[in-house]
């Protein structure tokens, strides 16, 4: 049996759960996991199904073209159809934080995160001897004001020759310019240490403290051209007092990013987060 | 546009999703909300739809014959039918403790809980004086062992009389017998202060201060004939340390009862639950 | 036995926490309890114990003398002194939500909250039936911006008259003036339904909604003539997702106000809040 | 400066904290940090002193003398007295899940841990490569109930050889000895993947799964000779509901362990957690 995951949404109208599950039954395949949501300030209708098919690839092209055409085109719906068969793969960037990259790299050898990681970038040498480590190619791309550009540059050819289809970073102390954005849409992740949108930019550990919350976050979130502004794909807190200094907080602050980044990876992978009017659908 | 909520259970097979939606569809109606759950180690699967229908009472009947006919008996279904807009009737059970209580009726003043609550039932006279202040309906009945099986007797018949649905145990201290749990069967709903199965039976503050935990909790669940082993709907936890005695513990523990129960009480009465082999399902 | 609360705050010195368990000792005191919090950036000591005396008032206050005159004079100590026995005397001000006016008083009803409450003001009539419910006195204050500053006027007055030593604005929806403010530092408690310093200001549901966070908040602080801007007592969060409207998010953060509220209330009556530098230490 | 931690508990009495922190202050001490419970049940005092000398070896010899004789003795205190410079040496015992192993090592490689990591013992193989990559010498001991006796022996030795303080069970699916146990006394830190005491014993997830618990956890303890009955360092724990299957419960669980584990350890080596009554006062 062929699985499939497919990804909708269109604006909402009646029967659209009933046509989509009908028209996979129709051909041939049988929706084992439904989940759909509407958004009824705006009148839009997000679903994700997982369905099977006794089925070859050439009959899928088939279902594919039909989709389209018997189905999406009428209702506007704007689709994606994943193999769950398929291992997408994804670069690393870091700077010289290690404990996101330990997290990512050791949940991967367990078998936790189903993705390849042929390639680590960083603008720093410092955390070649944990790729090394786990066997993953290590990139030295440094970057000044003046060699951005190229450095981009070059960053770009190494995620095309790797075939990158998705971008991780792992505390990665730069901000990537539009022009690389633009390229990787709603692919390249970004964990901020901060419960989002409080404490926005550079050292919000230092922001909070100063401010006396009584509890610190980190956000993981899709890169937009609008720093830290992205749509939020995941969060998490966790509770501080007086009788913690910004050494602490930074010490706690790891353990949040690691786990928000690596669950919001995880939801990414598995093709449940829908993006749309700059938030997110994290179907379940 | 009349709205009908439809719980089902059946064994999972195919096309059971695109059966039932477009069912839906052919009879005029328009599917707004679908979840379903399959518990694959079971063959189970589960489903919970909202939808609308432009339609009366009499053709509403026909629909559910309709779907007993054509889908329910093909397909082993057992399925129940809400009409949202009928406000089902709950009693609730006291004692002395009034925390819960008072949570529940500032609740049910507020608008959030969809529900007529005419009867308040005590062994206790403590807390007539809220019922008074609530304007419900506040009937105390004594309990001793030898008076007990005639005073479930004069519960029961208060009960029927208000024509009660659904009974919330408001740390009611006081064990229902099977015969009178057996008429309503995944519609009592009780509050333990513990994190079950932690701690069952009485005084799990005690016990869990006695074992140096650094959590406690609370559970809502339906009561069954096996004391604290019904079907879990609710559960949530706060932190203790040492610096915390019994009292703390008490104290700290009252606020997880009064959210705990409150949730649990909400997700019955917007049909969120299913039960099934002493399990629940919680759609969101 | 004699019970005393010690607040103390002065510049970290060599022999601090020593000399004052001493002097206690030393003046037929018992310290039963001591927590300090050093602020190394600022270089500052913090302190609150908790010591018996088997005295008299007379003693009492001579005790109070030494202190000042041989400790306190010397170290550059600001100091508060506490008697646990005395009850303090609270104002509610309420608008026209009711779900934190309900829990602060059910919560003082079950002898959770020590504290009297004589008085409750409002610039709408619709919670009286509460305040009459509880058996308080409710004072209607109507306020437009012509008439807030007799309005405050007349509030302020009601306060001195019944003794008031501490004000919860418990979803009070009008702007204190400085003026008003600068007679009670430190001892107006208001709960903002954000996670402060995030949504500031009026409709911070609103705002999380559209920001698509994760994670909403409530935050309990002391009122000062900044707007939301004042020293933080206590937070909490729960968890949102995209099935959440804003009606979701303002239910699900009503139980944050009402338990973030009631412990920043319950912390301060304790007399486990000390600010310094627009933040708290909150002893435990 | 010479820094000090003193850990110290005894019968509760009338004057303990001045007498302590007054006997440091003669001694030309500092108290810096102090930090005490009181249990009533018990009549037990326990208290945590951080302080500084201005001192050398010798005299700090001639303290701890001085201490015992002026002062423990006549108030029946048992104490421990830590120089925080000295680094303690810890064991990680592990079989074959790797995720609490990663997590530590990674830790203690970004410094957050302080001790030193000489030895990783198994009684299986999978692991060595990541003791290897950490550069970490690794112990391949079979254990069979045949050889358990000869096997422990062996571990013995190690543990010797290499001057260990404390062990670390990452997962060690081998229940030690009494024999073994009482030679290291609440050094010895076991994570258990439930919310103790709800499912002691083998296979707590799949438990926990049948049981139909809405949250999960993770306990970690100091080993006694009761299997999950030793002293509760920390837990901790997530949300699971229906949708969740048991690997799912796994793998959540995996951050869980990690997590919680790695506090324990974090305490331990800090000198934060002093055990009574098979229960802790865990300092902050």
């Amino acid at each position: 049996m062929k699985k499939i995951t497919l990804l909708i949404n269109c604006p909402d109208q009646k029967g659209i759960i009933a046509n989509v599950t009908n028209f996979i039954l129709n051909n041939e395949g049988n929706t084992t996991y439904v989940e759909q949501h509407v958004d009824k300030d705006l009148g839009a209708f997000f679903m994700r199904l997982e369905c099977e098919f006794d089925t070859n690839e050439k009959k899928l092209a088939q279902f594919k073209e039909a989709f389209q055409q018997q189905l999406a085109s009428r209702n506007q719906m704007q689709w994606q159809m994943y193999d769950p068969d398929k291992t997408p793969k994804m670069a690393i960037f870091v700077s010289k934080y290690d404990h996101c990259l330990y997290d990512i790299l050791s949940r991967h050898t367990s078998g936790e995160l189903k993705v390849k990681i042929p390639l680590i970038i960083s603008n720093h040498n410092d955390l070649k001897p944990i790729a090394d480590a786990f066997n993953i190619t290590f990139k030295h791309i440094a970057i000044t004001p003046k060699t951005k550009k190229t450095a981009e540059q070059e960053q770009l050819e190494l995620l095309k020759r790797h075939k990158i289809d998705c971008i991780v970073l792992a505390r990665y102390m730069q901000i990537l310019s539009p022009s690389f954005v633009d390229q990787y849409i709603n692919k390249i992740i970004n964990i901020h240490h901060s419960f989002l949108p409080a404490f926005p930019g550079a050292k919000p550990y230092h922001s909070a403290y100063k401010r006396g919350v009584k509890i610190i976050g980190a956000t993981s979130h899709y890169v937009t051209t609008d720093l830290d502004e992205g749509p939020i794909i995941e969060q998490d807190v966790v509770r501080v007092s007086h009788v913690h200094d910004i050494n602490d907080f930074i010490l706690k602050g790891r353990d949040l990013e690691k786990i928000v980044l690596s669950r919001a990876i995880k939801l990414h992978l598995e093709r449940k987060v829908l993006v749309y009017n700059n938030k997110t659908v994290v179907f379940s």
